[in-house]
């Protein structure tokens, strides 16, 4: 067998706090088990992201407006909940049983990427990054500059999705990696030329890195070993699909 | 760093006949190269799966109907190929460009997974296996025969998907592993209990695998070695969200 990838969780991470230094923390967690190598693909759970960067709300501060408290009404949600999932939506997609919207980054999921889980608190609620791309950059600078290692960057979240049951983890932000490989125009292996062949590889490497961090665990990092691609990078809002190519819209 | 996760590609199959058994073949590669143990998860390729069972078309011996005709003409297809496609269809999704139809498993997909590339002959065409499911038990079943080990098998093919750019491994067939794990109920690292939490891990799985399969390279096979769920076993077809669930349509 050839070509391995590993996955590695990376644990023991404190509570993250608005304002600590994430990248620190990764740093110091890896170093503990054998450290980042050129070339990792460092996969950040978003939630320990947002922390870290005082992207919460705390709901007895939110005053709820009118369209807020008639979805609320009709979901049977919190309307100040359904005000924090508005203010970070451009548009309602969906509003049965959940709030199905697209954020204003572009992504469309339930409630915007607002949670309650995982966040201390029984009034907190947890946004996604303002900027999920420069979030990741950001990150893998400070990486860099603790390490002196040149990995990549993914700030990762499970979505739910049309058609198939479950929620997958994908890549929000993206930094130092080619978020998608473009077959196309290339070969197949019998001499063809591949058609409409665009692997969203990021999001593939943030689906391996769910397996390692588990939701209720607290494995907030992964790290992928022996991942490479012959791609420039590029960012996460890559992985956004223009409204107008959307072929299942 | 702990809770490793192994990806292996099996390289060296040979091109694959209809009637090949396709367990020796990988028993036998993967044996080369220090065999399989109990617990792995062989993701193995739909289009292999597809070529052992015969489920190939000669597009010569295909007489395209009033409605076939009437796409490819929109599309620009040959409506040879899209009769293959709507014969292996229960309704056409979309049709714009391409085909997102509805397959008779219920795959949402582009051309109900019939396939060009990575088949010999030119006027030859490759559809998905007629019950994944029952193709991943058959293989798992043969694995055990020849190896002795308790493996779990995910036959899986790349699909498109809405919102997002780029295509994606997804698990169409699953055996002797958890397609889902359900986290509702559980309490999360704050002992509040986790909502709307379930998990598609057999899509991740076939998504991590995708990552040493890669397109164009000959490893039609990955095994993922590590990977535990304590979780009752169950199917592919329970990722195929019932329509009346699906908050995104």
């Amino acid at each position: 067998m050839s070509e391995g990838i590993s996955i590695l969780g990376i644990r023991g991470l404190p509570e993250v706090q608005p304002g600590d230094d994430l990248g620190a923390l990764i740093a110091l967690h890896a170093a503990r088990c054998g450290g980042l190598r050129d070339g990792d693909v460092v996969v950040v759970a978003q939630k320990v992201v947002s922390k870290a960067e005082g992207r919460l709300r705390d709901l007895r501060r939110v005053e709820p407006g009118e369209v807020a408290r008639g979805y609320a009404e009709r979901l049977g949600h919190d309307p100040r909940f359904v005000q924090v999932v508005l203010d970070e939506s451009a548009r309602v997609v969906r509003a049965e049983r959940v709030l199905i919207t697209e954020t204003r980054h572009g992504f469309v999921c339930a409630n915007a990427g607002v949670d309650h889980s995982n966040v201390p608190g029984q009034e907190v609620v947890c946004l996604l990054p303002e900027d999920c791309d420069r979030s990741a950059a950001r990150l893998r600078m400070r990486l860099r500059e603790l390490t002196g290692r040149e990995t990549a960057v993914i700030v990762a979240d499970t979505f739910g999705r049309p058609w198939r049951t479950g929620i997958v983890n994908v890549a929000l932000g993206v930094a130092g990696l080619a978020p998608l490989i473009d077959y196309r125009g290339r070969p197949d292996d019998h001499g063809r030329e591949m058609r409409a062949t665009v692997v969203a590889v990021a999001d593939e490497l943030a689906a391996a890195a769910e397996l390692v961090m588990r939701k209720t665990d607290r494995v907030p990092v992964a790290v992928i070993r022996g991942w490479h691609a012959e791609a420039p990078p590029g960012r996460g809002r890559d992985l956004i699909r223009p409204p107008e190519l959307d072929l299942f819209r």
